[in-house]
């Protein structure tokens, strides 16, 4: 809880009663690395904050999975898409690690936003954050190259790319994993 | 300024005063069909709110020009990866019908959010719809084939269909325009 506290902190101020009152709203949560935060056709009842762990957002495509996109500790994790419209889901999101979350449902939220006295700041602030990192993601997949998309991945997520199985990889990046492994080879040889 | 007002007051309460409060902080803005709302590599000084017209988005790829999505009366336009963070736009957003907008600068948008009772509310609302609709855009890049893309596209804006000239469509369905008419043939053929 006291990696989310501190999230918070870093938005908006609050005082000792809010932050019991935010703790109490939040809900621990495991999940173990290959399970599910939500499957597609579901509705995604909460927005999740990741203390450990690492997921991944992927859809299906006539059988085929591909992956949208990774949240890693210190990020929300939810499809809003579904999360505020109350639909179901398009989209399954997946621990890739061993995950612990802190989740809030919607009603929870709400609460929040209304009893915490700059909640709906913080509303904004935590909305403005995904939705930058989203777009940055999505409009990468429009723009890019395999290979450019390759090195925009290592650029963003240094961090990551040592966590991350080469299959998904290849999967975000839109391309077989043998073809992964030719660019990367690549790579390796220009940078020589 | 009804127009806006209006759909201000359709997400939260505002008073008689603060209604005033906001139409001095918004400021007319009329825009030709052609002309530019925002260029590449320029910092997306504005959120407008679209009174009249239609908006396109594009990105430049490599030389070639690809539409990313579009804006229409009763919405807000802006690029939000460069008004938020404040960093030059890579994305071009352009008139293509004579446009009226209402405008505000981050400075007066953040004294908005602060000065009206439900200003964060407002954000929080206003940056989940805009939000939503992005992802919904973007994700169909990923997961469409360019025949399914134009099937979304009619469903999804049967009324701009007939505002948008067939190669702005062909550039956001991602195909050349000569594709888009054998798509478009095809379709008509199967509906017979």
């Amino acid at each position: 809880m006291s990696r989310l506290i501190a999230a918070i902190k870093s938005l908006i101020r609050i005082s000792a009663d809010e932050e019991q009152l935010i703790a109490g709203l939040f809900k621990p949560l495991q999940i173990q690395s290959g399970q599910y935060f939500l499957e597609e056709g579901q509705l995604c009842r909460y927005v999740g904050f990741i203390e450990e762990g690492l997921m991944r957002y992927h859809m299906n495509d006539n059988g085929n999975q591909k992956t949208l996109y990774f949240n890693k500790e210190g990020e929300f994790v939810s499809n809003y898409q579904s999360f505020l419209p109350r639909v179901p889901s398009n989209t399954s999101i997946q621990a890739i690690e061993d995950a612990t979350l802190q989740v809030i449902n919607y009603a929870d939220l709400q609460r929040m936003y209304t009893a915490v006295n700059e909640g709906e700041k913080l509303g904004r602030l935590a909305i403005e954050n995904v939705f930058i990192n989203s777009l940055e993601q999505l409009k990468s997949f429009y723009r890019d190259s395999p290979s450019d998309r390759y090195q925009h991945f290592l650029r963003s997520y240094p961090d990551l790319a040592q966590r991350i199985p080469q299959y998904y990889i290849a999967s975000y990046v839109g391309i077989k994993p043998q073809s992964l492994s030719r660019i990367r080879k690549r790579l390796v040889t220009q940078n020589k």
